[in-house]
């Protein structure tokens, strides 16, 4: 089949074998493949980025980077064909998105970051038939694909336990930050203010549901999130109970500097939800975290049931993931799309049609 | 009065004025003063930590480094004379403890960082009448003055809110790791395993409550903690109920390295409680905490409420804290006792009697 393959260090089009489905497996056609900040980095990374899986404990994501590997972990494809004792719950045809989870003979292994299972940046994947979810509602695969990156925020937002003392501050508004601002959005919490230097993205933030957007390099969002927390001229009590108020931070930018940056625009009680993947070692200053009582919690990926439940939402109507498709691509532009991304300005989610 | 004066970056044995107390003060002749490991790190870095201090927004840290600065925050006093307008609840002579807090015509200061009040290390202090707590039961005051070290472990340990499915790992038993220790065990928490490579800490550890003791130069605490969680020959369904327990992580250490030394030990879904105050920016690596799933909570000081709670069970008999002292020496063997604390060996928490 075509597929885009991280081959020697490098992403090229080229050829990889047709995947075949073992028992329990299915053949599906990849319809919608988004583009993720973590296949940047593994590009850039790819050792780096496997080591520390593997010190991590991460068994699935044990790889040889010496064989081929198709990236794509954010995808939605259509049944073609089921492998030896399948249950055959879906008829040919169906859409489907899974975990990015495959269980075959040699254990599970993390779809996308696998030399054994192709990810979605190919024409055709195998999944594991008792993880697939049919995609409901006639919901274009282009917007099913974006229930992995949704399901990252809203996973994040569910373990932040967002409180009515707690200010949402979500720094970056790539497609991690913006799926925060919907899950924020969609717990009713209120107000949401979110930070990205890109006034396009900043447009999106605002169409995704926060209630003021930020450009860092004028003003501070802790700053911002502290003025709406004291309203100009209100004073006593009032005041005094607003200032009790402290940020919940969702760092979605994963660059080194930004915890730290993080910690010092924080204010006093705040917590630092993690959700931006930073691959190199970072310095924060820890007499800060204690001067400030700060917490930080690093979000990893989400459960079974958040997937489905966003999945879910989304087929719904309850989560618009639309304005965040910012472009559709075939297979040959995406060694390109991946140099772009690098300075992704207006772009949120760039989604790979392997048959366009 | 004589005291141990920080004045021009350097401890000496000195005259400093007569602390007067002004309205609502109380002048106490100081009985005991522990040396604290934060005043080893002010004397090291008393420009980066004020700046640290100013930067949090701590005012009642605001200091002027150019003028006499007596340190000692950890302290037990006894009555003499009365500022006006006091209440006089306590005749003289009576022993008391206080927050290390003066508030005054200038504001909050912290006592043992400030220009204005003389800390612990000299011959009197002024206090607040209204924050004074009496020494019950006949504790001496070298045991009265562990209130405020015992109480930052006391804290730490209250906002961990440690469960059942938690192994705590105490990682450094100097006064702090020891006090976390305690806490642990008057919460009745086990196994408790705590790590040091003083033979002479590990044997206070195990006085202190401590289940198991590591020499992290020989073992990891953290594969201890794995091995108590699930011992050898045990399998099945118990096995694996142990399995998911994860590690409630006291970092005491506070030295730079310890933070990313924790997150690469810890196992799955643990968290990390910072205690050890470490001065310097710090290193971490933000993909292990992703990929782990870990919380990071930098622990402050404590209440007034715990630092209360934490002289009534000590003068009950309920936290014992006299294995803790293991030196108490007069003003004229401070500055010989900071240098040799910056390797502390088998010292716990020296005492200072500025009347010795
Ligand atoms: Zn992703
Ligand atoms: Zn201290």
């Amino acid at each position: 089949m075509r597929a885009v393959v991280y081959r020697n260090g490098e992403l090229v089009l080229g050829a990889y074998a047709d995947p075949i489905p073992a028992a329990g497996q299915v053949l599906v056609k990849t319809r919608a493949c988004g583009i993720c900040g973590s296949d940047l980095h593994f590009c850039d990374h790819a050792q780096a980025f496997t080591n520390l899986a593997s010190r991590a404990g991460i068994a699935s994501m044990e790889v040889d980077l010496c064989r081929d590997i198709v990236l794509g972990h954010e995808f939605c494809g259509e049944i073609m064909e089921f492998g030896p004792s399948a249950d055959r719950r879906f008829k040919p045809g169906q859409l489907v998105c899974s975990l990015p989870l495959a269980i075959g003979p040699t254990g599970a292994r993390t779809i996308g970051y696998s030399d054994e299972y192709p990810g979605g940046l190919g024409e055709y994947m195998v999944l594991t038939e008792a993880l697939l979810l049919p995609v409901p509602n006639g919901l274009p695969a282009t917007c099913a694909a974006l229930t992995e990156p949704m399901a990252v925020g809203w996973h994040a937002v569910e373990i932040a336990q967002v409180q009515p003392h707690h200010i949402p501050v979500v720094i970056g508004c790539g497609p991690v930050g913006l799926a925060v601002v919907a899950a924020l959005k969609h717990k009713q919490v209120a107000p949401i203010i979110a930070s990205d230097p890109s006034p396009d993205r900043r447009a999106l933030a605002l169409r995704m549901g926060a209630d003021a957007v930020v450009d860092p390099r004028e003003e501070s969002p802790f700053r911002q999130a502290e003025k709406i927390a004291r309203p100009v001229g209100q004073g006593g009590a009032l005041s005094s109970s607003l200032l009790s108020k402290s940020q919940m931070i969702f760092e979605c930018v994963g660059v080194p500097g930004m915890l730290r940056h993080a910690m010092d625009g924080a204010s006093d009680g705040s917590e630092i939800m993690v959700v931006g993947a930073c691959m190199q070692p970072d310095a924060i200053e820890p007499m800060i975290g204690m001067f400030k009582a700060l917490t930080i919690k690093f979000s990893r990926t989400y459960t079974g049931e958040e997937f489905a439940a966003v999945l879910h939402m989304i087929g719904e109507g309850a989560l618009d993931v639309s304005p965040l498709v910012t472009d559709v691509i075939g297979l040959s532009d995406v060694p390109s799309a991946f140099e772009a991304l690098r300075s992704p300005g207006a772009q949120a989610k760039v989604i790979v049609d392997p048959w366009r």
